[in-house]
């Protein structure tokens, strides 16, 4: 199935529309290309309309966002709705300010997104904002675990069911759930999170897979979250003993790009719950 | 000729200022340094006429506009021409959104360019947009090749005249175009188009060949041309099995730092029509 | 002394706030956690606050400044000084704009730095306009050699004396002084020059270091200094003849991964004068 997911993003070759932070917009559009989608990146208020229009889906990333960055997101968010494109939304550091928080609230009340991806704490933030599943939040720890999985799944599908999106939560073990399924994804490396925006790749990367299978969103969130693991392990296996995140880097976008819907298909470590 | 081109730019390392998108931003500084200039990047209305005061050149790329940096382009490419400072326009998805139309439009309007250099869609647009030659613009495919050389030369040629510009075309085949002759150049690889900017950098490179190269901004430009392609094949011949985009990127950038006056003489390939 | 300044930043990961430039953002914050420390990029008014209060240390660097973000650097800045936090200036370019100059003079009237880490000209153009040392600013040029080092050190005491602060002159030997003692460093490579940014990577370093040792900035500062350089001269060695300089900037983060505390008590090069 991830084979066929794959395959559909280098031969629909969608075109993404990313608002996204200047930290890691060079890679996300790299690994956007290495996927075999094309990226746009655009985020003035008069022109993500139009941006949005010749675009197959969009994602809408929150880091270094600002009182001009937050209204093209809701526009942009609000015309991808109104044309029926995939959104993904990455709240990068939900809970770290009230604006954050704030502005990926706004986000998801005024937005139907069809991802929704960041880490433990920034999906509980979201979920917490949201009214959910507040007793499960309270015991979850922040960190997913094969002993406190079960009840991370619960979770993501609870939220899943509550803002009826796909809920991807990223870390150690990867959990890719809607309210009925959750795919929990052991691709790989802690190396990874020595490198800035591999989250945030991972969201521009699940947006092109999305967009190019907008029948299977939960699959295809779960394909893109294997292919950027299945990535980092290619790519740690390729590092000499002088090498580190910089050219660990660039070495998960050339596996991407490297990466076919076969050796994404053989390479995937997941199991359903 | 190049040689002489390519050794002025080593030789006199001018310094220019670039407007440009938060996307591809270091790389045109890392490839304007490897060509042996130096980047400023700077895009604040009350600093642009300034940082421009202190350069040589100026490359306005108008990727990731806004109102505020719209203001400063205008500024900044007012300045230039007072200065009589070369100026490179990299319009960068007009005709994607009304925006980048409508700022490309005026930026030909306000500002006198020294070089205009984009795909020939974008190219098209602006064509379009002041009113010439629509006839050839109509019947223009909007891909270069053998078939349509021909026409495509005499369309650069058209623009170039109206606009009192070297008009620079960039794709499979570029032309590199004043009123009265035509470079078509065969340098370069399908695969540098997997890597997200190297037509931002080929900009920002051509603004430092024509500040160093004041006298003869068509064979500047068509040496930046040249360069940028020629570096793409160099690079190519180093990637292995393993590498992608990323890995393309940065030695792309390598092999202009690694380039010289003759190798770019030697590598050129180009006929003029 | 340097193994354990350096050991500290591995072992409590200071958080670090960076108000940046867009231009070298993504090696900033690599580099910061190449050495063990964990970036956050905020510039909008509404966040700095918080999320300056969740870090452990501050990085201004007033490259590509506009009106919004140096509204933002103040307000981050005076949040540090409330909670005593460490904060470092990169004074990019002051000098060169009236725009540079005035917001650099603003920021040291208004904001409490522990370090000022600048090329010779940036800091003399601090100084001139804090009314500082002026006879010796006249007399020093432009870059600090052999023969003006006793000069320059006592520039760089009397500027770091007048600031209350740490002041970091880098260059061809690099300048690292409190009012009583100044470290002159000879780690680095003459090539790390034609790579953009490696002065804000080691502004962004730097505020990781002081940030993990409070109690000695002046060591804490000189150690970044000499790890930047070290890193340099470790990556220059596995440079081959094709690697230019986007090689080069990605060898000197590695290095910087990979390097240790003792590793850079080995190899850095000062004397104290």
């Amino acid at each position: 199935m991830f084979k066929e997911i794959f395959d559909n993003v280098r031969e629909k070759c969608p075109l993404i529309h990313n608002i996204t932070n200047y930290v890691t917009v060079n890679d996300c559009a790299n690994v956007v290309l290495a996927c075999g989608a094309s990226p746009i990146m655009a985020d003035d208020k008069d022109e993500v309309s139009d941006i949005q229009t010749i675009c197959g889906g969009l994602n809408i990333n929150i880091g270094t966002l600002n009182s001009r960055t937050i209204e093209s997101m809701l526009l942009a968010g609000k015309r991808a709705n109104e044309l029926g494109h995939p959104v993904v939304l990455d709240p990068v550091g939900a809970g770290a300010s009230k604006l954050r928080t704030e502005t990926a609230n706004q986000l998801l009340k005024e937005v139907r997104f069809t991802v929704i991806r960041g880490n433990i704490s920034e999906i509980k933030t979201l979920a917490l904002g949201n009214g959910t599943t507040k007793g499960v939040d309270a015991d979850l720890a922040d960190r997913v675990t094969k002993e406190n999985l079960d009840e991370a799944a619960a979770f993501a599908k609870a939220f899943a069911g509550k803002m009826n999106a796909v809920v991807a939560i990223t870390g150690a073990i990867d959990i890719v759930a809607d309210a009925e399924k959750a795919y929990c994804i052991y691709n790989g490396r802690p190396e990874m999170s020595s490198i800035t925006g591999t989250g945030c790749q991972l969201s521009a990367l699940t947006a092109a897979f999305v967009t190019a299978n907008q029948e299977q969103p939960l699959e295809a969130a779960a394909a893109a979250v294997c292919a950027m693991g299945l990535a980092g392990e290619t790519a740690y296996a390729r590092l000499s003993e002088l090498d580190g995140n910089a050219t660990y880097r660039n070495y998960i976008i050339d596996a991407i790009y490297r990466m076919n819907g076969e050796a994404l298909e053989a390479g995937a470590k997941f199991e359903v719950r």
